[in-house]
């Protein structure tokens, strides 16, 4: 019998039909004996109507009391999937984030879990319930609900199986698992089985939507068994591990992630003295804008050229700010190209593997594809390229890296 | 400065912008310097959307549950409002029945308040702040969500009264205040500028509903000055005192109160022994039917007749339950008659003015109206009539009570 957490986002549980389609699956696991604490978000569509209500009120509203109105979504959430495994014959009892309590810090709209009373859930699963447990939420040292932001279910998840030391903590969403790339994109696309930790949160930031990167984080630091899997087709799914496969045919690439629409800015001419990097990157983080790929050359004449990339939705705001920073920097000039995006090969076994580089490079010049920025970390090499040729680009390393399924695996 | 509890109801707060005229409202007593407790219900038609959602999954849903899906239409509107104050420059903080806190037993859709814990509302008010309390919902002992059931709203706000001691417990309706009767019977039907509780519980009862019943009794017996008035218009409204007014001139009579849509069930020739009494109503009563007025008559042949009333769209179901009931007292028969309505003078002043039930009487003998049954209380007199003379019984009371507008008044 395991200890299993379960944790269904809020197109899983988008209606009332889909809620009693989860309950018939958790009723699957508790026939087969297992004791199941269930984690969900508000039913999709919920965290808007609500959203878009506060703001009739305010455009910026109070962050307390919009963690007070949204936390109700996955209250909302709770008391019904609860109600779905009691008619089915499943005692069940719902908590909320303060019930619990998961302990957060004071920081509403984005509060960070400090700690799980595991108490209160254990206190129920002892009496044979399914306990249902809302996402997203806490409470701080005051009794104030918070909200984790966005997505902050998974990271609900993660942490009360960390604090249960459950057997496994299972992420449904509305994909299989995670592709070695975007199925969407190239055709065999294959569906991993397993995947370290490390080259999850690669993946994750680099635009496999699948995991809020935070739950991944705190998956790998307190050692929770991950696995992320399909709400509506059964399957295995894809197991987050901590250990790397050790298998010597383990393929040295796991996935290849690539991120659209993003926009590169270049300030050149910046003079090459310490604290320039912070002056041009500084103003825009400061403006609330996502920064990417950062890279800096520093030239013969003694000037640099610094460049990077943003969300293309941002690239505008952006290049306003870095007008102003280039007259007080007395940078040359500051170029923009709105037509980027960037691919990126992930894998553990890169560390071990000499050539991964070339052979990616290769790749690209096959196919007279332009790199205009490189970027390398110890298990990611992301190349920036002019956008149209995005897919190309994914499609070529796809099948030289012999990630498909037609492919041989280990 | 007095510190003033305010109670908004659903209609009161049914849209944003609804919730913005009140924060309008409550902005202006706090510019006039009062501290300000506000406790708000649901959004009108939020509470029908759960519950139907509820109903989908199951007809009667775990109670529990249904608590925590419930509690979250107070949840929303006390976080709206909180915005809409804080956007109109007035500090606010919003608590749930939990944050409060206020206990209540383990009863869950019908739990009664046990104690309320007034600091946290004392400290947010020490600061500035206008409280805004979620109604109609609170925590039994081990922390789960209990709720008031329907129109507890009222019972929060002047619990909440009684705990903080104000100076006032203000319910906003969508009504002036309390009538002598209904206006939309009697033209001329004055507003009253005060009534006792035992007047107030009377009217409410019999159908004048204004006030959830239980609140009215909380505010009598914490001694809680209630005031019932309009969102939408100003106005003095109604209060409900603890005081008789001494005036010597105080009409005698406050109201009239009246009931349609009864029916009424007698069961004929049931032997003249102790308990049968209980063995009619006891069956119809525990099968959920609302029993209103009972009467018996011990007939000289050594048998009784039972008469009551209940509502019209019960007394199918009451009549099936007495037809069995009838069968085993051996009595003779059970006879219905879905077309009667009840209309009751109520008036403190009753207690020590004769003849009221006289002139009564014959106010509806000059209009030919014949009564079928009378009970009286210490200061209410009711009758029960054929339906259909109900409106004309009430207006020629109305006015040989010389309760009306156009009447002289104290």
């Amino acid at each position: 019998m395991a200890l299993i957490v379960q944790k269904y986002g809020g197109t899983s549980v988008g209606s009332v039909e889909k809620i009693e389609a989860v309950a018939d699956k958790i009723g699957r696991f508790r026939d087969a004996g297992d004791d199941i604490v269930v984690v969900v978000s508000a039913m999709s569509g919920e965290t808007n109507r609500l959203t878009s209500m506060a703001q009739e009120i305010m455009a910026y509203p109070t962050p307390r009391e919009m963690d007070v109105l949204l936390s109700t979504g996955e209250q909302v959430t709770i008391a019904l999937l609860s109600m779905a495994l009691e008619k089915r014959g499943y005692a069940a009892c719902s908590f909320t984030g303060g019930q619990v309590k998961i302990l957060t810090c004071e920081t509403h709209n984005k509060a960070r879990i400090r700690e799980i009373d595991g108490s209160n859930i254990h206190a129920q699963l002892d009496l044979g319930k399914v306990v249902v447990v809302a996402g997203f939420q806490g409470v701080d040292e005051n009794g104030n609900i918070t909200t984790l932001g966005r997505g902050g279910s998974d990271t609900t998840a993660v942490a009360i199986a960390a604090a249960l030391k459950a057997d496994e903590c299972q992420i449904y969403t509305d994909v299989k698992g995670v592709y070695t790339t975007d199925p969407r994109v190239v055709d065999d696309a294959r569906l991993l089985s397993s995947i370290t930790f490390e080259e999850m949160l690669e993946l994750a930031s680099l635009g496999t939507k699948v995991l809020q990167i935070r739950a991944v984080e705190f998956a790998g630091k307190y050692k929770v068994p991950l696995r992320v899997l399909s709400s509506f087709e059964d399957g295995p799914g894809t197991l987050i591990s901590l250990e790397e496969n050790t298998d010597m045919e383990d393929p040295t690439i796991a996935g290849i992630a690539f991120e659209r629409d993003e926009a590169k800015l270049t300030v050149a001419g910046v003079p090459d003295v310490p604290g320039v990097a912070y002056e041009v990157i500084g103003p825009v983080s400061a403006a609330g804008i996502e920064v990417d790929v950062i890279v800096q050359n520093a030239a013969a004449d003694g000037t640099n050229d610094i460049t990077f990339t943003v969300k293309r939705s941002e690239s505008e705001r952006a290049k306003e700010i870095l007008d102003k920073v280039r007259e007080s920097l007395g940078a040359r000039e500051v170029v923009m190209d709105k037509k980027v995006g960037k691919v990126s090969l992930v894998g553990v076994g890169m560390r071990s593997h000499a050539g991964i580089a070339a052979k990616m490079f290769k790749v690209l010049s096959d196919e007279s594809i332009n790199i205009q920025i490189i970027t390398t970390s110890e298990i990611k090499i992301s190349v920036v390229i002019e956008e149209k040729y995005l897919e190309l680009a994914v499609r070529a390393l796809h099948s030289e890296f012999e990630l498909g399924e037609s492919e041989p695996q280990s």
